[in-house]
């Protein structure tokens, strides 16, 4: 294969939106993207929850989340079927939480994030099936530590995206510019070499001067680059660690099942929230449990996950468990919504968070020539377009990027070194 | 076995320092360590050079040094055999090299560190073998980037210390205050327990507080602790990562190889650098292969490193090989002192370093009662006796530590969330 501009591993959504975004500031510049699976967003990106939302309350994920979120709507009423549906994120939550992050709502608010808050009673009148008030007596929903409802907070500019075709439509526009994707392709490695070599079969040493110089593929062929750009979410630390490149991140596996059940359908006739008349994302007020209506397969998703105490582990395929929905998800579930009593899962998936343990805001640095960006921290859907456009002006060297709609970033600012970021609180 | 107070998971120089001090502070309390070998030094410890230095371009590992060898000294001075040694450390340094590091050694001389600069010339009178001059039709040495040596740096405040009996004088000091220190005992992970257990073998759930209780064994039994140390080195994150607790390391491979040679008896006769006549741990101008004369064992050990494409690769028994020392380290050496001409390596052995890779100074932070004490990047024995009396600062609530001689630290500046350190250039 001939020498590349840029080089990319992962065609996942931040990948295609890295390509999309070189390729639309360099038109004619040779741009590859490698895919480990048969198509694009086969890794972690279609394991998502296929949602979005601009309720950060890290101001750097707040924007990037809503500048990607408006360049999404644009293509979406351009006419593109990303299955785009602002059906919102309804937050349930206990006095005690809305207490904690009554100044988080407030920031976000300053921030210009449309928020709705809905009274309990307001909440029973239109979902007559949720139960606001755990029963004191009720010794299981004492021992799980759970709460009644007291109020709805709503993310307006939140909703629901088909991970897969917004990660399609990337792909699509990358291929009408002229990049390449390259599918059932896998990255080893980056390809270090000495500068000058001898051809040795142990080069490099110790004391050769070396570089990257593209990247080595699983099926023993190299590929020449010009710039590596490693967007392989949780599978960054597999290709980079061999050339002892740090990229601080930690896999977590999140499990997700598939609900199908009659009783479900009310969940598709909310009005209130949105004018499709959908159950928006729906967090409950424990262990994050939330479950996201699929209106065209007529199910319901539903997941969750522990606070602290998760494994960090990378698996080349996690695997949801039964039990897992069974004993922790629909444990939460039926006593918020009785409905789902009784419902068993009739599918599941899990896929892995590449989180950024410190902050979950994603990392976008370069070093030795390859520039990394990962980090989604279980958001990267909603944040793929302003990845992009800052791995671009990364890329071009400019120290500022410009998102959609034009407001200017930092680029250092998601960086190691010059790090600008706060922690992000509201991870689901 | 019985509630400890404390458990320390790892009896290297790190988890015996902070046993020691916090045992000093608390007499009488309950503190265990556990350590996977038979006994204590055995990971990463008894792996290393050997050697301590207070020569630190952060200031942060400069303080953590300078008091810690103080302290050192002062043990070594009341008569415990810690095999410490004044030999100072030399750098070899080309004329750029020199250019690069004005700053960093002239900050490091503001803060107090005593450095001797040495003329070419002087050090061809003392080591009439050192070859300073690169022949310029040297086709070899300007393949390797060889640059002539122009000036040695001395770290007076360094030198020889045997890692083994300085790990076993804290070991001695805390089973005379009553700690125990449990050989063959190896810890899997933190306990994860729920706060109300249901006895369920899925436990905990998503919905059930969790905390950290004390440790599991690998043999299956439980030891409970108020609070659990891991100072395990590269087997941190082996235990932390179960628990979701990131340490924010990464291991990589050090190689050591021994040398003996009548040839090399006259590094132990070298006169201008410290009252032994012994030649300092001394540093050459490439890939930082450094020698250290054993003069016990009347041999010569050697190292060295890539600055750059150095996998990381957790490895529980890291080999070294043959090869390495031949194409790597033994091509520098014999080019700035032939006397390493066609010497094999006798004996190696590899450990890993728990790399910091963003500024390599030490990690110390509390996390779901946990604490962690890593990242000593390879510098760690000649800063162990200030980390353990920072780790115990923290394990007392206490925000500032008081260091050997009467300096005081902030903990937190340690930490991950306010962390106060600059980037170390000097990693050996």
């Amino acid at each position: 294969m001939e020498r590349q501009d840029v080089v990319i591993v992962g065609a996942g959504i931040f990948g295609l939106s890295i390509a999309y975004h070189i390729l639309r500031e360099n038109p004619g510049k040779h741009v590859t993207v490698f895919e480990k699976f048969g198509t694009c967003a086969q890794g972690n990106t279609a394991k998502s929850a296929g949602a979005f939302r601009n309720v950060f309350s890290s101001k750097t994920n707040l924007l990037l989340a809503d500048t990607s979120i408006d360049f999404y709507m644009d293509i979406h009423r351009k006419g593109y079927d990303i299955g785009l549906e602002q059906a919102g994120y309804l937050w349930l939550m206990s006095a005690s939480q809305i207490e904690r992050n009554k100044t988080v709502f407030e920031g976000m608010m300053k921030e210009g994030v449309e928020l709705k808050f809905f009274e309990k009673e307001d909440l029973k009148k239109v979902m007559p099936y949720l139960n606001t008030d755990i029963d004191p007596d009720d010794e299981e929903a004492r021992m799980m530590g759970l709460e009644s409802i007291e109020k709805g907070i709503q993310g307006v500019k939140c909703g629901f995206v088909d991970a897969d075709k917004l990660t399609r439509f990337y792909e699509g526009e990358v291929k009408k510019m002229g990049g390449s994707v390259i599918y059932n392709t896998e990255v080893e490695k980056p390809l270090l070499e000495p500068k000058e070599k001898l051809g040795l079969e142990c080069e490099p040493l110790i004391w050769q001067d070396v570089e990257i110089t593209g990247v080595k593929l699983k099926n023993g062929h190299t590929v020449n680059a010009d710039k590596v750009i490693i967007a392989a979410n949780s599978w960054a630390p597999q290709i980079l660690d061999p050339v002892g490149i740090d990229c601080m991140i930690k896999s977590v596996k999140r499990q997700m099942f598939v609900l199908r059940n009659p009783k479900l359908n009310v969940l598709t006739n909310v009005h209130g929230f949105n004018s499709m008349g959908v159950l928006p994302f729906t967090i409950f007020p424990k262990a994050s449990v939330y479950i996201r209506v699929d209106r065209i397969e007529g199910s319901v998703w539903a997941s969750g996950h522990e606070h602290f105490g998760a494994p960090y582990c990378f698996e080349e395929d996690p695997k949801a468990t039964d039990e897992y929905y069974d004993y922790n998800i629909y444990q939460v579930l039926r006593k918020y919504m009785p409905i789902f009593d009784g419902l068993k899962a009739s599918n599941k998936w899990a896929g892995l968070y590449d989180m950024n343990t410190i902050d979950a805001n994603p990392y976008i640095f370069e070093t030795h020539n390859v520039i990394i960006a990962v980090g989604s921290s279980g958001s990267g859907i909603m944040k793929a377009d302003a990845v992009g456009r800052i791995t671009a002006a990364l890329y071009a060297g400019r120290t500022e990027a410009e998102l959609y709609g034009g407001k200017k970033f930092k680029v250092s600012a998601l960086g190691i070194k010059n790090r600008q970021v706060d922690a992000e609180r509201f991870i689901l």
